[in-house]
Parts: structure tokens; C-alpha cells; sequence
């Protein structure tokens, strides 16, 4: 049986893995620290688990010990039980999925490692924005995607928020991150990867005409500066998603980069 | 030239329009009340200008008036100047675009005027994340799409963070609102409409195999259920969007809508 801990101090040291988790910046430098992540709610916690996290400790409302009591007992962790209020003053707003769970990272495999044997890849130029990050991994891993590179500045996929807007599917689909920029595309060359990069330019080659190729890189870049110059200039096509004929005088010159992520996804990752 | 107010007082009664900002349900009843929504950042208020609304008030860092000279040249609203600080209190979060707009709403068009000229449509179902109702918009707007149709508990596409996603398309794309859920699809029906439900079931029809038709709505469902089976039994046809083999096996059952919304306007609107 999973050893429950009431608590009711906000200030309680045994929940510093929990605080403030909207604080951009404060949790960025203590995830980073201690090697943690925290999950939420019961899906996330499950998937995270089942992924082989291994678990620092778990914070929840009391109705959800029995739920996950089968991930509990799996593990020595201990489990903090609060009320609502308790739970709101620790994480700085109210958790409305009631359980929250602080993981250990593991260690991300290297580049060549996780791409290895795939055939499709996305990959991720300074896509700073958490949500973005999760609902590109959650795309990637619906459409056939076999895994998902992040070039250095890209944002963390298990950031609480990016994990949530993922689904879990962080935790399912293979990434990791480029130790170096300038000649991560050189890498993913070698790897005899196609190199596409997504890009609404109109010169770009539209999307139904991109060449075949037996594997395939999809590029995508960050909402208000798209992909580098030097990306684009490495990459063996700029590719374009061809907008309707009224975009422009609507004022739109540009895809949400999950959006595009969605199309060219499924239009090339098929064949 | 722009008359410039200092304010300094977060609880001046003048400002009660900028108030909480992010506490939806307040902002529901006080726009609602008032025939008012919130424009945030320069981009955003041209365009809600641009598109006929008038300005009520404005609310800014100094620095901002310059930039916005031409728009606040053109009303008679009152331009309040604040320090971030106030800005801050007002709102209740930091107001990085440093500029805010209170502006009146305009009488939506009827269903029946908004669909009259149009080929393709989206139609949401009961959508309520703005985050979601926005990037449809933006997503729909740049992808050729004419109209969309809002059941009646959709998200409001006039709420702040919806504006803000969109990126301005709000004000570009035409957009009605259903009296009734109920008899809402067979109005469309009647204007001729192919109405094609979205939805991840395996029985449904591929993106691929849908007969062509002149004049075409698409039924986007929200996320935890998806469309009700009212409008799934409705539509003319049930259509999935084919997933990788490998979805499943790792814990993902659907996409996003708006990546749904992004490949199935891509695919279907080009016709
Ligand atoms: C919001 S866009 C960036 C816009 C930026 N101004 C540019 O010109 O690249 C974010 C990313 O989405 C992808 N994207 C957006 N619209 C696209 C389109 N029509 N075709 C291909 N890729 C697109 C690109 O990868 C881009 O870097
Ligand atoms: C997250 S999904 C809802 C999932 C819900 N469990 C269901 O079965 O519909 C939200 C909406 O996105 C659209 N959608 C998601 N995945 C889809 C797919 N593979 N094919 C077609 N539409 C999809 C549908 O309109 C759906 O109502």
C-alpha cells in the first residue's frame, strides 16, 4: 500500500518540487537542477509512469488516491495528500486534474540514435512556445511521425504545459535535442535524410510536388521568425503549403506552425 | 491629435473595462453586458478598427501612442496613458503588447446571410476553448475557407485570447452564430451544403475517398467528445482523417481539432 502523507503548508519543504508551476522561469531553473518534471492528472501521471519515469513523489487531492492507486503502490514515492486549497496555494492556481506528480527525467538518447531507424522526422528549429511543442509531438505521433528532433532552443517537451497539450504523447514518440545548431542539418544529411523546410515563402515548391524520397526531415520553424536562413538555405527544398486566394487580403500570411505541422504531416509522411 | 488621460488608480472607474482580464467568467457577463470585447497589442487593434469596430476606450503604456497615433487620430475614445505597474493591476497579468483596446461588438451577421455566397465552411460544434475557436479561425482564413458557423455554445471568437490566436482573422473570416443547435444542421442543408462530420471512429470514411460536391461544411467536434451524435447521424457523411499505424500503439486516438481542422481544410477546400 502507498504510504499517504497529509500536508497542509504551502511552505512544507517536502513540496518544493511543486511550486509556482506557472513560473515560467523559476521552474525552468529548478526542473533543470533536480532532473524532474511534474505530470498532471491521472492520464499524464499513468503515462509517465508507464514510460518508466521513475517517481520523486506525488501531491494530490485525497479522492484521487484510489484511482491511481496501482501506480502508487508501484512505487516507494511518497504520496502528499492536501485539499483544494492547499493544492492551489503550492502550485499557483488551481489544479483543476487534482494529482500531480514530480518524475525523474531520463537521460535523452543522442540524435543519431533516435534516428537511426526512421523513416519520417520532424524537426524543431527555436520553437520556444510550450504549447506549440506539445501539440506538434501530439500531431507527430497521430500521423505516423517515427520521431522528433529539437534544435537547442527549442522548448522542453516535458514542461508540465507541454506534456498536457501533448496528450502524453511526449512520452510515446522518440526525440532529442541537437547539441549543436549550426551543423545539426549536416548530421541529419549524413543520416541520408531528404531536408525539408516548411516555409509559407512563394517561391517555395507547393507541397503536392516535393520530390519522393525513401526518408524524409520535415523543418519547421517559430511563430514570428520561421525558420533561420541558414536552415533554409541547408535544407534541399523549401516547401509551402499552398494558402487560399483570399489569405492575404485577410490579412493572414502565415500557418500556426502546429496547423502546418498537421498538413504537411499527413501529406508527407504517407508515402 | 489623440486626447492622452494619465491614469494611475487600477480601481478608476473609468478603467472598469480592462478589468481581470483572464477571469473568463467575469469577462463573459461584463462584455456581454456592455457590447464590448478587448483588443490586446498594436496588430490586433488596427484590425479590429480596420474592420469597422468602433473604440469605446483605450489603455496603454505611453510608449504606445505613438506607434497608434493614426487609430486614436480617428475617434473620439478616450486614450488612458498607465505605467506597466498599474497596466498590471488593472488587467491582472502583465500586459506585454503594452496596448489595449475597449471596442464595440457589431450585430453578427444570420447564418443564413454568412453561408448565402459561401463554397466552403466550417462549422463548430460546442467548441469552448478560445484557444481552439481562434486557431480554426486562423487556420480557416488562410486555407480558403469562406464561413464559419458557430453552434450555439461555441467559444466566443471575440474573447481576448481567441482574437489574439487567431491572429486578427476573426475580423477577416465571416462568421454567424446558430439560434438552434437542434434544426442548425438542417439549415445548412437546405442551402445545399455536403455536410461531412469530423471524427476519428474507424468506420468512418478516408479524407481521400469523399465525393466531390460544389458546395461543402465541415463539422468539427470538441475535445473530450467530439461531435454529438446528432450531427454525427445528420451529416451527409462521417469522415476520418487517417492516423499512422502506430498511433494507437502509442496512447493517441485522435488529433487536435485544429490540426484536424488544418488537414481537412487543406484537403477538402481545394476542390
Ligand atoms: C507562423 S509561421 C512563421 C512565419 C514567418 N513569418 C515565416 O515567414 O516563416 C511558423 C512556421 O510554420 C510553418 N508554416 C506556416 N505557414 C506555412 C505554409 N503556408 N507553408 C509551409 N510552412 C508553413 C513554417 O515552418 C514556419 O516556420
Ligand atoms: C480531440 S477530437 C475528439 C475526440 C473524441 N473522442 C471523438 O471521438 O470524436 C476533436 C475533434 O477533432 C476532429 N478530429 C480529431 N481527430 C480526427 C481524425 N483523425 N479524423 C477526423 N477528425 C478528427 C473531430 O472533429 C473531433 O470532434
Amino acid at each position: 500500500m502507498a504510504r499517504l502523507v497529509s500536508v497542509s503548508d504551502p511552505a512544507d519543504p517536502r513540496l518544493a518540487d511543486y511550486v509556482r508551476l506557472r513560473d515560467v522561469n523559476l521552474r525552468k531553473s529548478l526542473e533543470a537542477e533536480h532532473g524532474l518534471f511534474v505530470a498532471e492528472g491521472e492520464k499524464v501521471i499513468r503515462r509517465a509512469a508507464g514510460a518508466g519515469h521513475p517517481a520523486r513523489s506525488f501531491l494530490m487531492a485525497r479522492r484521487w488516491a484510489g484511482p491511481l492507486a496501482d501506480v502508487l503502490d508501484a512505487t516507494d514515492a511518497p504520496v502528499y495528500v492536501a485539499d483544494d486549497a492547499t493544492l492551489e496555494a503550492v502550485a499557483g492556481f488551481q489544479v483543476h486534474r487534482g494529482a500531480l506528480a514530480s518524475m525523474e527525467r531520463l537521460p535523452l538518447p543522442a540524435v543519431d540514435d533516435v534516428v537511426a531507424d526512421a523513416r519520417r522526422i520532424v524537426v524543431c528549429e527555436d520553437i520556444v512556445d510550450h504549447t506549440n511543442i506539445g501539440a506538434i509531438f501530439r500531431c507527430a505521433a497521430a500521423l505516423g511521425v517515427d520521431a522528433a528532433v529539437l534544435a537547442p532552443r527549442c522548448a522542453d517537451p516535458l514542461y508540465r504545459r507541454s506534456v498536457k497539450v501533448s496528450m502524453g504523447a511526449v512520452f510515446a514518440l522518440p526525440y532529442a535535442r541537437m547539441a549543436d545548431w549550426h551543423g545539426g542539418l549536416a548530421a541529419l544529411r549524413g543520416h541520408g535524410f531528404q531536408l525539408l523546410a516548411l516555409t509559407p515563402a512563394a517561391d517555395a515548391v507547393p507541397l503536392d510536388d516535393v520530390a519522393p524520397a525513401e526518408r524524409r526531415a520535415l523543418l519547421l520553424g517559430a511563430e514570428g521568425d520561421g525558420l533561420s536562413s541558414r536552415w533554409l538555405r541547408e535544407a534541399d527544398a523549401a516547401v509551402r503549403i499552398p494558402m487560399g486566394e483570399t489569405a492575404l487580403a485577410r490579412g493572414v500570411d502565415s500557418l500556426n506552425v502546429v496547423a502546418a505541422a498537421a498538413i504537411a504531416c499527413y501529406a508527407l509522411t504517407r508515402d
